[in-house]
């Protein structure tokens, strides 16, 4: 039996995966992310976590096919990281460094492309070979997945579609400078300030009327048919459908996969967005298909593997 | 020495050229396209044609590695074309039809994601591996070339730009049938539009004012430092940075390559959508190259060639 591993980097906890080479989770464990001195010991505890499992299980090393790791910034398709601030990291070969340091062939990701190949592989987007994950979270991220690989693009900023300018009349600045993204209406503080607005433009009864309220909140007014929560579900699969609409002109996916704490809504966001985005989108892209993701917060240890199983 | 036909197939001619292996041109011809009975004669007509050139040129077959070809039409990786309107054609696979025929391996593409391919090569995106090309002319095409790629899409839609929504506020129709699409503003028609709407508010001297006039008159005048053209030149600079900033946060490509009869304005029209790229792009990606194209009419035989070619 082969073996990979696939970790998944993020700013407080490091989630690795021992698979093996038909994709099944044979280990799941975590070890904290040590940010000090510029995360000068993130990727030497990463190493010694491997070749610690190595040594546990009795595994030859020469059975371990390699190490895939996704990490949090922008990272071309030759594992160069262009600095991670969230981490304290500037710009380095995060695969060589790696790689030197555990002895293993290593491939790197941006950890939402990671994600989005995870999804591909064994989650929402099963079955396609191009997809675009839309990550609808605490912020809104993304990855584009090409026959099988990562875009990762010129500089690592491939699937960055938080950022696309989808209302050039926004007012308020989104968290990158900008105005106008679409984090700023899909991601939950976005769904909860639609929500905000909606309320503040008449006197319309509405159980969210009045008090502090939460994304999710706002999905469970829509499901009890709350004609305040259904005019936001509009505005938000308007502005989702359209922004889609524009991602499927320039890739054409045979898939998008929605996930994030946003999509737990389940179906009905989709059902919104799909209404919005069929009557907006050029009618060759059209028929590309919604998925819900479904591998929560261990698909980036999937995509990971997925980078060295190729 | 080996060699290689590309094949451009247009709506009232179809361009040939024959290469060597190194992507030099040692011919160039056209043959008449003959759209009679939906276009059943185009492909016979083609094989044909390559046939008598090998003739000619005294080629031993096994010296021809093959044939590609850049068809109107939506035409996914595999060499699938859904439908060409424009030729009379259903669905079916040109790689194999056109292979029966003459005997070579053929690879098929979009005309318009060809020509990208062929000005990555050899044209305004040489030396790039990632490039965008937008095509403003009569219409607004593109084609996107991922790691030499083209990014074909599942049905033959990818880099099908023109269409991507830039103003939902648009009341007159594209010919696509929505309203507000990049085409609208981007073709030479929409640069007239967009000049017409400008002279419409108010009563500024213009040499564009109560005469016809032509996209190039429109850019001729924003050379002299017309100011009712200046202001359209801006318009246009910021529906295009805008748009293209959606593009480079999709596919983060190394640059964009502009090409088709609205960009014979040169640099002067780089000018205006760089700016406004830079203003309002993510800056992961406002350090995106922008290039003119270079090749004009021969860019679809160098990119059929170079689809061979890999």
């Amino acid at each position: 039996m082969k073996y990979v591993f696939g970790v998944d980097l993020g700013g407080t906890t490091v989630k690795m995966g021992l698979f093996n080479e038909s994709g099944e989770v044979l280990d799941k464990w975590e070890i904290v992310t040590v940010k000090d001195n510029n995360g000068a010991q993130i990727l030497p505890d990463i190493a010694a976590s491997i070749k610690s499992k190595v040594s546990e299980k009795n595994i030859a090393t020469y059975d371990v096919i390699g190490v895939g790791i996704g990490a949090p910034g922008p990272i071309d398709s030759e594992g160069n990281i262009y600095g991670a601030p969230n981490l304290g990291w500037g710009t380095f070969n995060v695969s060589k460094t790696l790689s030197d340091l555990c002895g293993f062939t290593v491939r790197t990701g941006n950890d939402a492309n990671v994600a989005a190949l995870g999804e591909m592989w064994m989650g929402g987007g099963k079955g396609f070979k191009s997809i675009v994950m839309v990550t609808l979270g605490t912020g809104v991220g993304g990855g584009v997945i090409v026959d099988g690989k990562i875009v990762a693009g010129a500089k690592g900023a491939g699937g960055e579609i938080g950022h696309i300018l989808v209302n050039p009349h926004e007012t308020e600045t989104c968290g990158c400078g900008k105005k106008g993204c679409l984090e700023q209406y899909g991601s939950a503080t976005g769904v909860v300030r639609l929500a905000g607005r909606r309320l503040a433009k008449d006197d319309k009864a509405s159980v969210l009327r009045g008090k502090e309220f939460t994304c999710k909140d706002v999905w469970d007014a829509v499901k009890t048919g709350d004609e305040v929560a259904l005019d936001v579900a509009e505005e938000f699969g308007r502005i989702l459908g359209n922004g889609l609409g524009v991602i499927a002109c320039v890739v054409n996916p045979d898939a998008f996969v929605i996930g994030g704490g946003v999509s737990k809504a389940g179906d009905i966001l989709l059902e919104y967005i799909v209404k919005n985005f069929k009557e907006t989108t050029f009618r060759g892209c059209r028929e590309t298909e919604f998925k819900l993701a479904t591998l929560g917060n261990d698909a980036g240890i999937y995509g990971a593997a997925k980078l060295i199983l190729g």
